[in-house]
């Protein structure tokens, strides 16, 4: 299938990604950027810009938005209603409408609700044939994917409590001052002691899987490199180690990108570096019992425009890594 | 008074930071390092090494250790015994003797517990007068100082979780290859998911301030950056959050190297770069009832070499600010 | 075809890259990886290290030595005169013999001139169907493909100056201090003043290509970053701008590997990460009468492996650039 | 003296330096920071942002300009009429007027030539009692401190070529992507190929001590560090290295913050890193006719802040390290 693909808000470093990674897909056939501000876009030379509004006219089989939320929601209803797919990078549609509005302190959150959670590995059935996908927040990807086999499992605690540690690129194409080299150079820091909102969006796709209530306290920090994120969360739970390393093993068997490391390896962000592969590690303090749960990924790849990418791939009916296999350059 | 000073082991990160601080310091005049291997010390031109052996029949009157834990212990008795003033920065002097047998696996452990646990905040009358010290961890120092507080005042619960993410000189000069910046660029990782032996030494001095056992779940990270730590403390706390401020404005005032932030500022690596200074900051998350209790400072600052000073002061009746109140570098 | 492919020496930097890159050739059916100490090759699971001795005896249709330059001269002269097809990416084979016993000091030198000098670009016609290859320094592929249009048209000066910086990965997974991340992070410095080898390859293939003696003051500098590398090379030369731009454009249209940057843009490191491609650019100051001319590639890529499999892509009669056309990962 | 200092633009990396440092300066009782945009000053808490409009109406001992090049002439004019010191650490008055006129392509240059040129070791006697000083570029001071002992001995020739490669803080709180730390990472570059302004301010300068015309070719690049930069200079000059080396060290005697390095010891950033001293080497290719000269210094401590310190220090008749002697922070 000869896929023409659009991108939607193409001057921030998600869209970038999505370029790179589109122009190797084999199915891939055509990519079109679209922007406000066309001049504005640093791409690369084999992607035109077109403005935005001709994006709504023009034909195209996929539809990433890479906008702010409240665009990418009023973008995604245009599209769908007009037979599009669309896969909307941003926060707009990935928390239920009372839950968006209390953690966004938005009024408006018509729509919120109405996507499928792009979280690949636990939504491929519902993904098949869908029109609407909300692909998952970075650090929701990591911590959901680390949370949800004890979920299923009925082995998870009221709470869990977790850390972030992720680059700038997260920030995107900020002007803050300490998003430059001269000021993040042998700096880390917490920036959000509370109320990420991906901690909202893990509580809820946690909380829907266990049937009962989830708390998560999270807070991120921000660590001198480009690329890349580690969550590390730990948890009441009371099990034998090799136990809950086969529940991982198991439950991840067959999916392409996720890594269960053996015991004594760590996640490492440089591992999966430019790639769409999560690393996990699992491990239990049986004399405090608490559980620790760790993994890795790109921030830019399977915390974003890689999970776009295999969320098309599901929905399409087309084989889950397609175009996704790149080595990644570590050393 | 004018003082001379010793370090034992020279050839290490601490030791280096040691020799530049002393070289400011006001009341010391002469600073000597021994050493095993005296031609691998890479030192200021101000210092010269000596053969390790000296270090007994010479006489100094403060004795830094930066030398492995038993090795430590070994060196510590036989110079208390000659009448010498003792700073341990091993982790040979910081458990009591079971405690340390059960952490470090080690059967010999005589006189690990004989020394003041040197958190110089919380033990300035304890140290004055002492003849041997146990200079704390760096991570320790961090979670100590936030956890204290608590502590004393009757509100801390029977545990807590912690992460830390810290820079390369805490592995000191090691060989291998995750510390190469060939490896080490563009990388974070978790690096021992449970059993850091910095979480033994804080639940050992917060339990016995608080009068309770206390279990302390810590995951240590790695940053690609030289020097500096956070840690951050999640804990059930219903509190205030202007109380819980107020706690630790009250408690460090007067405290020259302690700064608690003004609410919406975090603590930083980079504001205490090259300095004995301590950011913290807390919040509250009282929809969830959890605390947040996050700190910043230099492992080799006031996490090693600045704190050992800072003791050194303190125990010989010095001001405790002498020769530590250096200008960050940080822009 | 179907090609069983050797690495021997497969602890270091530039044998990853290979396992790396060769992982996705689509000729590559087999990759061996050959080292005398087995166990200490940190390789990606799908590589199987073999006993170094067995290199000889067992058949493979192209052998990379990833060596010492020594060993790599008498395991060519073996696995040539056994049929098999060698590409040398050690120093062994690039120099005449009186030019590297004058530059390595080495009393040992048979054979040292016999291969043909894998610059790709320069050397196609002579690649096709030879047996030994010697692979270029990584710092003398980006001043070479620089200097040889000049050399080519003669207008090569007697003498050009240039100074380099690279990152860390170019010094191996060496144990010296300066390369840890905990000393390099916040650090650059010149490493060796004068007569870095790379030097005398480039005086060696510009001047057989200008036909006369040309001399090439060179001095290398570390940077804190892992992969990369930029050369810029001042020489005295008056010529327009755009004749001069013109030449490079034209020299290199239709090598698939060399961009020739439009006036104003500046050659990058981070746009090549993990590539085979090399960035070029050049200027005049004609108020002074000299040209600049700028280069950046991966010491690992094109500067290492990625060349290498070029070479052996040309030897074998593949398309140039199979296996080769990775996007780069920079955000 | 109890000083009183005045820094006029406060919102750069330069003027955060002069705080540091003056902020232990045993001499300055009281520094002020004047702007344009107060509310916009990230400064230390010690300092107090006043209103740009009053530094004319309000006294100070010594005015530090941290201003653009137009508005630091005009701001110096009218200062020195009332009496005041200026330093000038822009690039307003580095320069002959029609040299400005030329570099810079500047109609107004009023003034540009009238301040004594502050390289301190060169310049001492005509600094004491000076009123005007214009404060080096960071590149010129350490390019001129390695030729000048060459130019004073007649030893200069017609032409040397140099690189720099500096870190990030070199840009200012610059707004451009490639100054972000998610873009910086892992990227070296070249930036201006020709024209750099520094260029021609070493060439005024070398040119007037060695009365004739000289030119320099220099090329600046981009590393990821924030702070500190080397400059490597070639040029041809056959001179035994043991008579270079000691024309240097003969120069620099008893210059406080000169540290001209013993063979085989290279000029790195780290050792010199929040500190007012320069690190120089030289060496000599005899058999190429060549001599290689290379410093690395703060380019905001000798670079700037530090060096226009220093240079309030000789003006007023101080000790020349007064306030300077900091500890480097590197381990």
């Amino acid at each position: 299938v000869p896929l023409t693909v659009a991108v939607a808000g193409a001057s921030g470093y998600a869209a970038a990604e999505l370029f790179r990674l589109l122009s190797v897909h084999p199915d891939v056939t055509e990519v079109r950027a679209y922007s406000r501000r066309p001049e504005a876009v640093p791409l690369p030379g084999h992607v035109q810009v077109r403005p935005y509004g001709d994006l709504f006219a023009e034909g195209a089989d996929v539809v990433f938005l890479s906008l702010p939320a409240d665009a990418a929601r009023a973008a995604a209803k245009e599209l769908v209603a007009s037979g599009r797919v669309v896969i909307d990078l941003s926060g707009g549609h990935r928390l239920p409408e009372a839950r968006y509005r209390a953690v966004y302190g938005d009024a408006e959150s018509e729509g919120a609700g109405q996507a499928v959670y792009g979280l690949t590995e636990w939504f491929r059935d519902e993904l098949k044939g869908q029109r609407l996908v909300a692909n998952p927040g970075c650090y929701a990807t990591a911590m959901a994917l680390l949370l949800l086999p004890l979920a299923a499992e009925g082995l998870i605690p009221d709470f869990a409590v977790a850390d972030g540690i992720s680059g700038h690129s997260g920030a995107g194409r900020a002007e803050k001052g300490r998003h430059l080299l001269a000021e993040a150079s042998e700096d880390v820091s917490p920036y959000r002691l509370t109320g990420h909102p991906h901690a909202a969006e893990v509580e809820e796709v946690v909380g829907a899987r266990a049937g009962k209530a989830f708390r998560l306290h999270f807070t991120p920090h921000l660590a001198p490199l480009s690329r890349g994120l580690v969550t590390t969360i730990h948890l009441p739970l009371d099990l034998a180690p090799e136990r809950l390393a086969a529940l991982y093993q198991e439950r991840y068997h067959g999916s392409p990108f996720v890594q269960v490391l053996p015991p004594g390896q760590d996640p490492r962000t440089r591992h999966v570096l430019g790639t769409n592969v999560v690393e996990l590690a699992v491990a239990v303090d049986r004399e405090r019992g608490f559980a620790v749960l760790t993994a890795a990924l790109d921030n830019l790849g399977k915390g974003a425009a890689g999970q776009a990418i295999q969320n098309m791939n599901v929905l399409l009916g087309l084989p889950e890594e397609r175009g996704l296999l790149l080595p990644t350059f570590a050393v």
